[in-house]
C-alpha cells in the first residue's frame, strides 16, 4: 500500500493541498490521472465544483483529476484507477454514499492492490477502523460507521489541544475521544492540522513537523514525534 | 407543556445547575420527586455516579432525585413521573438508549401530558426534531437520529461563535450547521452557553442573558434577545 493520509487540506496561510505537494510529487510520479471521490461536499459544494478545486490543487503534480461522479459504473472506476483522492467535507455524508453505493469494499481491494491513495480530512477518517471519531455533524443518517480499515486504529484529524484559558464549558476533543474510549477498545491517533500519515508498504510514519497524540484505551495519552512509526 | 431547555448544565465559574437554580426553584415548585435519565453518561460516568450528581445539583429545589436506571418498568416509570430532567453527556448514547427501550415516544407524551422537563445540552438536543446538529462524537450508533420533537426546529447547544483570531481550519459551528442546512430544511437556533428555552404551555421564550443565533435554511443567520419568542 502506497497512502498519505492528512489532517487537513490546508494549513492556515497557504492555499489548498499546498503543503502537502513536495510530498505528492513524489507520491503521484508517474501517475497521469487521479480519480477523484467528491462525496464529502464540504459546505454543499456541487461534484462539479469541489473536483475542479482539487484538480486546481493537484495541477503541480498530475496532469488530470477526474470526478467519481462522473463514471457510470463506479465500481470500475474505483478498480481501474491508479491513484485516487477522497477529499474532506462532511464524514457522514461520504460514508453513507460510499456505502449506499456499495463502494467501501472497492475502494479498500483498490488501496490494497496498489491505488495509490490521498485523503484529506473526513477522506482520512474513512482510513480508520470506523468513522466514530470525527469531528463532522450527523448531517444524514449512514447504513453503518464501519470505514475501510486500512488502518488498524482510528484518525481524529484536526486534532485541538484543549484550551486551559477557555471559558467555555462544552467538551474538549481529549474528553470526546475518551468517552470514545469508554465504549471502545479502539486505538485513537489525534493527527494535528500539518501532520500526515505516511502508508509505504505495510510502514506507517508520522509526516509533518508537529507530533501526534495517541490514546490508547486504558493509558494516559502521548505523544510521538515526526517520523515516527505508527505501529499498535 | 412545561420545559427548560438549556444550553449547557454548568456556566464558568459556577457549579453544576447553579446558574438555573432561580428557574428551576418556581418550575419544580410542589414537586417532591425528579426522575433522572442518566443515558447520555459524559465521560463514561455510570449511571449511579451520573444521579448523584443530578440529586446534589437540584438540592436546593427538590426533595428527591431517582434514577430512570432504577426501575424495572421504565415506560411506566415516564408515564408516572411529575417531573423529568435528561442530563448531558453523549447524544448518540443517549438517542440510542431511548430508541432502544422504546423510550423516545413515552417520554414525549409524558411531557406533553405535563411532566416538567428539564433538559441540558444532550437533553436539550432530543427536545428538538432530530439529533442531527450535535457536537458530540458517533460513539455509539443508534437505530435514528429522530429526537422528541417537542420543538419545531433543532437546537445546537453550546452555540460557539466563529473565532476570527483562529489559525485552525477545521469547520466552525456555523459552517456545519449550514452544511446540515444544505441538506435538510430544519430550523437550527444556536444556543450560547447561558441561555435556554422556556416552555410555558405553547409559548417558547428565550432566556439566559445572551442571543440567540438563529439559522434559517437560505437566509443570513440573525440574533434574536433575551425574552424573544422563538416562534418560527
Amino acid at each position: 500500500m502506497q497512502a498519505i493520509i492528512a489532517s487537513t487540506s490546508t494549513v492556515y496561510g497557504s492555499s489548498y493541498l499546498e503543503y502537502l505537494l513536495p510530498e505528492l510529487k513524489t507520491h503521484f510520479k508517474n501517475i497521469d490521472e487521479v480519480l477523484f471521490i467528491p462525496f464529502a461536499r464540504p459546505g454543499g459544494i456541487s461534484h462539479d465544483d469541489y473536483t475542479a478545486k482539487a484538480s486546481e490543487g493537484l495541477e503541480p503534480c498530475v496532469e488530470s483529476v477526474i470526478g467519481l461522479h462522473k463514471f457510470e459504473d463506479m465500481k470500475e472506476a474505483i478498480s481501474n484507477a491508479k491513484a485516487i483522492f477522497v477529499g474532506g467535507g462532511n464524514t457522514f455524508l461520504l460514508v453513507k454514499q460510499l456505502h449506499e453505493l456499495g463502494l467501501m469494499s472497492v475502494l479498500k481491494q483498490s488501496i490494497e492492490s496498489g491505488a495509490k491513495y490521498l485523503g484529506t480530512s473526513a477522506g482520512s477518517n474513512i482510513c480508520g477502523l470506523t468513522m466514530q471519531t470525527t469531528n463532522d455533524m450527523p448531517i444524514v443518517y449512514p447504513p453503518s460507521f464501519e470505514t475501510l480499515g486500512i488502518l488498524n486504529f482510528n484518525i481524529n484529524p484536526h486534532y485541538l489541544d484543549p484550551d486551559s484559558s477557555s471559558t467555555h464549558k462544552g467538551e474538549t476533543r481529549e474528553t470526546r475521544i475518551k468517552e470514545f474510549q469508554s465504549l471502545n477498545s479502539t486505538i485513537v491517533v489525534g493527527l494535528r492540522e500539518g501532520s500526515w500519515i505516511k502508508i509505504n508498504n505495510s510502514e506507517n510514519t508520522l509526516q509533518g513537523d508537529l507530533p501526534a497524540i495517541i490514546f490508547e484505551p486504558g493509558k494516559q495519552a502521548y505523544e510521538l514525534s515526526p517520523n515516527s512509526h505508527l505501529k499498535f
